[in-house]
């Protein structure tokens, strides 16, 4: 983060990019969703997916016209528990969220739920799905292919998307217990901090076409892209470090995201075809568990804290003096930023006092100076 | 392997174990559910969770007093489309596979069920399981805790069991997806094979108390039990290689596997207590999802069948002249072994020479002479 980096409070955020989205063409119900689900990530700390996303991967791509404002919500197919949709690439973040609404209300109804979707878009941080189901006293699933990125063990080639898969589910404590990673060593949103900075990554996160480590983070940038680097799986390269169970984890984010909705996959997601920008058709899965199926929620809080509580408590590592639950850091996050707002640094001033100007609304302008 | 390998043909294993267990208490039609597990592990090349594990992990067990033969499991809870199971520290295959027939009995009916135990034992290899329901056309998903040994990131102390987390589909080839692995790394049985070899184990795959890798596989296989050291998740130690991941991974299975069912985890696993030998009631889940209540079977196997084809078929690493999908290297031992049966090295002839006096089967004494 830069010198410069100050807060916006978070009323000011929603209301400008509810007011921008709807100038895109976006009807307001909808924008009311993509807001939440992008404002949720800057306050959890999943900056690498927040409100820096709205310009290059939303109203950009509108623009590109790759995209469609307007989301058709299709219904394909349907049962007591199960649904496939079809989102026909309207806007990601309202095709999952309302899937995962249908999913949850499936399990409050029968048990469990789960919605397929395929031609969706990209549809902001994964984790944010998963929380739905946690607010219902429900645990949630969830995950997405996307772009080509990771290569198999023993190979070189882009081609498995960094595929997310997520759990979400309630504690008793502050916050719910929340995993949301990449299938990946790192992804694109962390080579990004790097090359920001300057630095160098860690040798292993990504190789080259001869299966070296590449660690120059801005080459890495333009080569994910040509498909001349690609990222190993979570176990790195090889099996010594158990490669092939990222790799498999990420094939398994690859199948549930396409063949129950017979949608795209793999190499079909580039967003590239003969040189031209054309939609990534992403495909999305949102499983939902009732609790009250199995046992009192308060009782699955309880031992599901125990759980997190003992975890924390176990023997430290020397040097180190804290160990961290999956969803800790990021209710850290939301401690700190929550009287504060989003953080901006001077290229996100520019890009929303841009946004004012382009989108004709210039009563916004005062709040984006540097 | 040894010099004095051999193999055991199928059809005399299975029936020498069912007539040993039987001799051992155990109700024949519960035997032939335990045989087909324990062998199939071997058909597939889970050789450390096969029949080599009859004596020391059942039988012994079930001498010692802290496994039941006679398997009571009592339905606890039930909805259409869940169940949660107490299974009395009787016979974890039995368990197992009586509650993934019911999450499939559910799923067929309803389009999803899931089974969640407590009070189970260890229930053989895990992949067996999702397995079932893939011959049912259903997307198998299940998991387990154990005997606590990873260690969470930034700790040293053994908190998590291995916890597995498995996965199997069906695919329009000869064989299925299936990945079924510990989340930590490596597990006890790879140990094993390291310490019967003499070998060194690779650094990073278990840490001793103060953080340090220990590669010594004989001194691990000590410490592990007394506690001195633990695996380490799947990405490694620390932050840089993803281990969260690996750590949150066996974190959520951790979950699934005691907080559904108000079951034991993590310490209530050790098997000793006051310095006597006390069950493991270990706890799982098993989810069933009906392929038919979102598109055609077939077609969900084509896609899945492609996407596991273009893996196999992309640019290979220098060296590398074959990629391998989940599933595929079981396949080729099984291929292997179909018209062989079980190798046995020396150890284990002795092993089941040995049962065949303690339980009075001496018929099948020559069987097992070396």
């Amino acid at each position: 983060m830069t010198k410069a980096e100050r807060f916006i409070p978070f009323a000011v955020i929603e209301n400008f990019m509810v007011d921008v989205m709807v100038k895109a063409g976006i009807p307001k119900d909808d924008a009311k969703i993509i807001q939440d689900v992008l404002v949720k990530a800057d306050k959890l700390g999943f900056d690498s997916h927040g409100v820096n996303r709205l310009k290059p991967i939303y109203l950009d791509r509108i623009n590109d016209g790759i995209l469609n404002p307007e989301t058709k919500f299709e219904v394909v197919k349907e049962t007591p528990t199960t649904a496939v949709v079809d989102g026909h690439n309207g806007m990601g973040h309202v095709i999952a969220y309302k899937s995962m609404q249908m999913a949850i209300d499936k399990a409050k109804k029968y048990g469990m739920g789960m919605v397929a979707v395929r031609n969706s878009t990209h549809y902001g941080f994964a984790g944010y799905y998963p929380l739905m189901a946690v607010e219902h006293n429900q645990i949630g699933i969830t995950g997405t292919n996307a772009r080509p990125s990771i290569a198999p063990t023993f190979g070189v080639e882009n081609m498995l998307g960094t595929n997310p898969m997520t759990f979400g589910m309630p504690s008793d404590e502050d916050f719910p217990f929340l995993l949301d990673c990449a299938t990946s060593i790192t992804q694109r949103g962390k080579v990004e901090v790097y090359a920001r900075q300057g630095k160098e990554m860690p040798k292993g996160w990504v190789i080259d076409e001869n299966g070296e480590s590449k660690t120059n983070s801005q080459e890495v940038l333009e080569d994910l892209i040509a498909g001349r680097a690609a990222f190993t799986p979570l176990g790195g390269v090889g099996e010594d470090g158990g490669g092939y169970k990222g790799y498999g984890y990420a094939t398994v984010v690859e199948i549930l995201s396409a063949a129950l909705q017979q949608g795209a996959y793999m190499k079909m997601l580039m967003g590239i075809k003969d040189g031209k920008k054309v939609p990534y058709p992403l495909g999305h899965f949102f499983i939902a568990i009732d609790i009250n199926a199995f046992t009192e929620p308060d009782d699955f809080k309880k031992i599901t804290g125990d759980i997190l509580r003992q975890l924390r408590a176990s023997k430290k590592m020397p040097g180190q003096n804290r160990i961290y639950t999956a969803g800790e850091k990021e209710h850290d996050t939301w401690m700190n930023r929550k009287d504060k707002g989003v953080p901006f640094n001077d290229a996100l001033f520019d890009e929303f006092a841009g946004m004012c100007k382009t989108y004709g609304l210039d009563s916004y302008l005062p709040h984006f100076q540097k």
